[in-house]
């Protein structure tokens, strides 16, 4: 029995919801841009089959990892690979089944959305998982995963996804990406500089990954001059293979606009391991307003996305490494951060910067009023723990008065779990078109106009935004 | 005429209100589960009858008073009894008269959802309170409460209260409660364990208190090790008395993890009373995770208890003392806060800590990333202002799509006010109602799922949260 | 085709919009009482012609040119006039297509509702804005702007204006408000005494504006006994000219309560341009709290509009001058910054001051409870960026509950664009009424309260905060 809801996530209200409906007819089948994620482009440049279903759904996902754990059951237990030694669960199908077991954890969650989805639409799987069901749907997965139209490449094609960008670090040599240069395949998966590991004084090694970034460029990086040269070779290097942006990851949106000699002062700290926590912080702003400049030059979207308490628990850092489930927002400050760079830069009408919070206190306070203002900024979509039917109405209800639609810069499914971007787009487009209905209904937008708007939230602002 | 709507906070639309109409008959009449609240022991111990109306209803009420206050009137007319000597009304039926007067100032508030509900419900009075009803709302109430079944016990068992959780200072006695141990009332009325005054610094006597805590323990709190021995001992006495839990008011999340030495020369700066107020709030902090390393060994629940500016006002603070309706909410911050406490016990599988915020901006930027990911850690319900129905909705929009309901604790009436505890546990049930309704409306949940969750939401996580 | 939906803003649910449209239907037709605001008491005193269309709906307009900036048009091609002498857009035909062209930038903002109803209703013109509609609505509306009947006088009493306060500099001679006096006008314009530029240390030639402050008042104002008499001396000019409140904009709302020489030293530091940031900072909310003090003296309304930081953009600051659409709002705290000011005067019952916020997250967290407790303190509606549809319901939603209705002050249109007064109360009207017709299916209000709930909000409310 099929789990979706052909309406689901319209408006209850009959009015508004056939208003969604139409809208959605127009858009549902729209190409998918997906500017911005975390796909691995090995996956597509081998085209090898995905592992088991549980490897595909639960080991990689921190959505649906975190919930578990949450619970008590243990990151090991779900076959999350340890740094420590500890034995991890190996057996697919036992950690499968814990999961299924779980499955109510996620009633009312966009992960519930998202899994009922793929497994639908993708492999053609309609039961409801659960301890009963467990075994039938892992069978059932694991059999699709073994046919060629499951394969990544022909997943791709089937999602009808007409541009993927990846995000590789400026170290990368973007192996997997030269593979897919080479291949005659039309598939478009491009790349995304993504440069945190050479330009924040607290990644560890720092100072090693800076000299391996000038023998990568040719660039003396022992010099700050050269450090900027290596950047901009490495911005270039990233554009061959379709690098329209670059993406930064800050624990805060703190910018500034040092002088050069202060920035050059910072840099050689920073290379000795002796910036304090302060002066990392304003070295990392600095750059964002280099790397704003550099944009002025090549043309590439600045990505900034802020807010992230990173590893907030030491045992499951040490023991699993990052990104395992315990990233936790704060309270972020965006009007006096983003001062020094929108001083320099935020008059530049051919400039994009995209600006993503976690805190949605700024939505309407803060990120509304500055790119209802400055023309090189733009609001990013809701984002992490927001890329959710309430977070993206949210989103909607508290920036568009003030920044209206042309400010914003479409969805991005910012995703490693590649079956559930076909969901996330879904659920973006449905959430989007109730809002436009529920706008017409309350005789604040006029019904045509609506059909206008969905386009561009569902396509053209993504495009434009990132140069695509 | 009654006042109460049957399908009350019920969503508009009609399917959603069918689908919340059906969930809600399902779980109306389930007992009640109050693990947390304010009432007073001695009124199942004495079962003596309520005085007049005025004073179960207007003069302990804080929601009540303030509101009054707010327009201009004066505390002492509404019976609140004064500390320094100045006259205070004691007529009942003039206090009565003059919160009847002022009815209005309730209009599209939770307080006149619980008075109506109470005056209905309990009291069998349908009219709508105003000057002209007032004295025959009182008459009507006061010739109930001399009515044997409108005594403690009785409406206690009317409401189909199942457990009711006094909250007590550590240096209380329990002597109510052993009435009631002694006696063979089939009510279940348990304590908490409330240590404030033996372990904030800044709480008034704080070293006579310790002093007592010593005497009522027999341990010698005059050292770190010996009060920290005196909690273990008052706690085992607590629970005798039915205690599950612990609970914790503080001004902030703050927690603290200090080393044996610093923790003890901060608690005799304390007894010296010698604390600076950072200090004293690092000495709170740290209690709270001794306390959550006791909870490991004795089982009980920790409740904290986070964001109140306590008297804001001086010269109420000054007239009448505390909790009386200036108590505000401030910004609180969970995310470093609570991250030396989570280090020490968040991974603990059978802790239960409850963390209740007063500042909603939390709830989704951290609160429930941070419930979503520690086992330890549960969503308290909504507290104090948000104890309404838009504030339990709030609470449901902004949590359950990162930690999902099982992740939160049921519902907490927290009252002092016992004719209102049907009255708000009506409220939270109808809202949640409501709220799963819309869920299946909008696809985002399955019906059979809705009614499951109806009966966790009322019943089954206060019970498992709070181990009753 | 008329661009205004009757049923605009009212619930999509069919009881609720039945209901909503009974309520709006009894207040839709009462006077506009406007208390707060920043009309030109020249046009009423002058009754010359408006101007064309661009100078009359864009160039004024923040809202409308920073949309328009933040795609990248310049504010100098809108007829904005600058600072620094840079060629401006005379042409207002010019300007009016430019505005035109890029009209689907206000879709789903306030602006766009306030625009088609200023073109519809005040000069009856019913297409919608485009490239190919610029010339004829531009045709149309100059040629009404040259009929007697669009004279500012002539569409004050066409819009059924009761009472319409300005907004005037402490330093302003109130000319105009003289020429509206002495003339036979029936029209009721008043002033608001706003003296930030003698308040705030900060402000530019500050010592210079003290000075003529001195002269104007006949005090010697190079003593602070003497800066205060001129305060009193100057409210009472004011008050001659109708005024009923003052006015304060301040980046936050701390208050202070200094003794006197504290004070007096602080105010010499101003007038010597020695003031610290933090001392300046000091200085005005100490003069809060004198404010309030002489308020209780002369019963005039006290207004604190708190939190936005001005000016952000230093180019346009330069080239432009203030007002032009890059102040932004910041995180704003209430509960420690008015606890000075509430301690001196919180509970007097005959005071009223209305608070003002750009940060929202502080309506359910900190004004509702200071408001639903403090006799003297009022909430001022949504304001700015949150004069809008999501804005006013958000401000309902979040602090009906705890403040009820009658701890707020009614409705501001807080404008200087003349002809969006009209459309700025229906928007306020329409979403009071939608609010209350869901507190009425809902079954959270009584529909006959209701009815009189509205005209409160309309009309009751707003005449009693400002004690109009």
């Amino acid at each position: 029995m099929p789990q979706l809801d052909p309406d689901r996530l319209f408006p209850a209200d009959r009015n508004s919801r056939d208003i969604a409906r139409a809208l959605f007819e127009t858009i549902e089948n729209l190409p998918i841009v997906s500017p911005h994620g975390h796909t691995d482009p090995r996956w597509f440049a081998e085209n090898a089959p995905f592992p088991d279903p549980a490897r595909l759904f639960v080991t990689p996902d921190h959505y649906v990892f975190r919930m578990l754990c949450s619970q008590g059951i243990r990151l090991e237990d779900l076959g999350v690979s340890a740094l420590d030694g500890r034995p991890v669960e190996t057996d697919g199908r036992a950690i499968w089944r814990r999961f299924a077991e779980n499955y109510h954890l996620f009633r009312g969650t966009p992960s519930r959305l998202w899994l009922d989805h793929a497994f639908e639409t993708v492999f053609g799987w309609t039961g409801r998982l659960s301890a009963e069901t467990a075994d039938h749907a892992y069978d059932h997965i694991s059999a699709c995963l073994a046919k060629p139209e499951f394969r990544p490449r022909a997943l791709f094609e089937r999602f009808n996804i007409e541009v993927l960008a990846t995000t590789d670090s400026a170290l990368d040599d973007l192996a997997w990406h030269q593979v897919l240069k080479d291949d005659g395949w039309s598939g478009r998966v491009i790349t995304t500089y993504r440069p945190d590991a050479v330009l924040d004084p607290d990644t560890p090694g720092f100072a090693a990954n800076v000299e391996r970034f000038g023998e990568l460029t040719g660039e003396n990086t022992f010099t700050y001059d050269g450090y900027l040269a290596a950047h901009r070779k490495r911005r270039a290097y990233f554009r061959q293979f379709g690098a329209t942006a670059t993406d930064h990851g800050h624990p805060n949106a703190r910018t500034e606009n040092l002088d050069r000699a202060d920035a050059a002062r910072l840099y050689h700290k920073a290379l000795k391991g002796t910036c304090a926590a302060e002066e990392a912080d304003v070295f990392r702003g600095h750059m964002l307003t280099e790397m704003a400049r550099m944009s002025l030059d090549d043309g590439m979207t600045l990505q900034i996305h802020a807010g992230s308490m990173r590893n907030h628990n030491p045992a499951v850092m040490r023991g699993f490494g990052p990104d395992k489930g315990f990233d936790i927002p704060r309270r972020t400050d965006f009007v006096a951060a983003l001062k020094p760079l929108l001083t320099v830069v935020g008059m530049e009408p051919d400039l994009t910067i995209i600006v993503f919070t976690l805190d949605e206190s700024v939505y309407a306070r803060e990120l509304a009023p500055l790119a209802g203002a400055y023309p090189a900024l733009t609001l990013g979509p809701a984002w992490w723990f927001y890329d959710s039917p309430d977070g993206m109405r949210r989103y909607r209800d508290l920036t568009t008065e003030t920044a209206g639609f042309y400010n914003t810069a479409g969805f991005n499914d910012d995703t490693r779990a590649f079956c559930s971007i076909p969901a996330r787009h879904d659920v973006a487009r449905r959430v989007d078109c109730a809002y436009l209905a529920d706008l017409v209904t309350a005789g604040r937008l006029a019904e045509d106009e609506a059909f206008d708007v969905a386009q561009d939230l569902t396509y053209r602002l993504a495009k434009k935004a990132y140069s695509l």
